[in-house]
């Protein structure tokens, strides 16, 4: 049974995630000022497997067992929060719209590890990478926005 | 409990759902030949407002069920799933691969109707509207493949 949940989860996974190699980051995200500890771009590929499999490994764990309802919620809810991120910020090129999904974004992922604890330490643990990734995530998400004025204000007007 | 649960899967529905919004049908879209049975613009909100209604209700009442594992799951990747549809479709303009997309999402939302059916019988029912949607949506977007042959072909093309 935790296969089959794992291969559910994981599957969710890689929908959200598939959406880092369809709005991938082309010219406009190489030529905006970005802070000197941004990560170099196959990095992130790299965190992401890692996270995806300790994600599904919670959701799996978690699903097996009672009164699993809150952190099943949460869970669906930030996945769903994570497969918008990318194409608000690399497919819109809404930097200020991304800080805003990201803020939800970490929020629930905040939430989904303390449900998931309470119902399994191991599985709110395997949350901290996550939420740990987000914090990084958020970071230079707002100092892209600081150091892009312009760009953060002409990407967020309506389009023409 | 049933309300807390039913807002956070609520919430994970409008993130979805707030794509439909981000990507919204522009002109690209006007300008493709369409059966003649596609529904009018308006038809689209509210229905989707009805079926997250719908789908945030299930999942609140199975997620206070035992034996809800696969269940819990697979809601999380329909939701995942559908998140993904409307920036593949509407944003990057790949009618093809919107398609794929679009049976991932049938085979989910099936999958998560018979699920929830195993643990309560009202939750399997209240996605039969939503499975009957997907099924019109994917028969427009097949149709609309059929309709562009050239519009498919070129928007499937990488960026140069």
């Amino acid at each position: 049974m935790f296969w089959l949940l794992f291969s559910i989860f994981l599957t969710a996974c890689i929908a959200a995630g598939s959406t880092g190699g369809l709005f991938s980051p082309g010219p406009w995200y190489r030529n905006l000022a970005k802070p000197s500890w941004t990560p170099p771009d196959w990095v992130f590929p790299v965190v992401w497997t890692t996270l995806y499999l300790c994600m599904a490994t919670a959701g799996a764990r978690v699903a097996m067992l009672p009164d699993n309802g809150v952190a099943m919620a949460f869970w669906a809810l930030q996945v769903a929060l994570n497969s918008l991120w990318t194409p608000v910020f690399f497919g819109l090129k809404k930097i200020k719209l991304g800080m805003v999904v990201l803020t939800a974004l970490w929020l629930s992922v905040a939430a989904t590890m303390v449900a998931l604890w309470q119902v399994d330490m191991v599985s709110g643990m395997l949350f901290i990478p996550y939420l740990i990734w987000v914090s990084i995530a958020g970071a230079l998400n707002a100092s892209v926005w600081r150091l892009n004025p312009d760009e953060a204000k002409q990407a967020s007007a309506p389009a023409p």
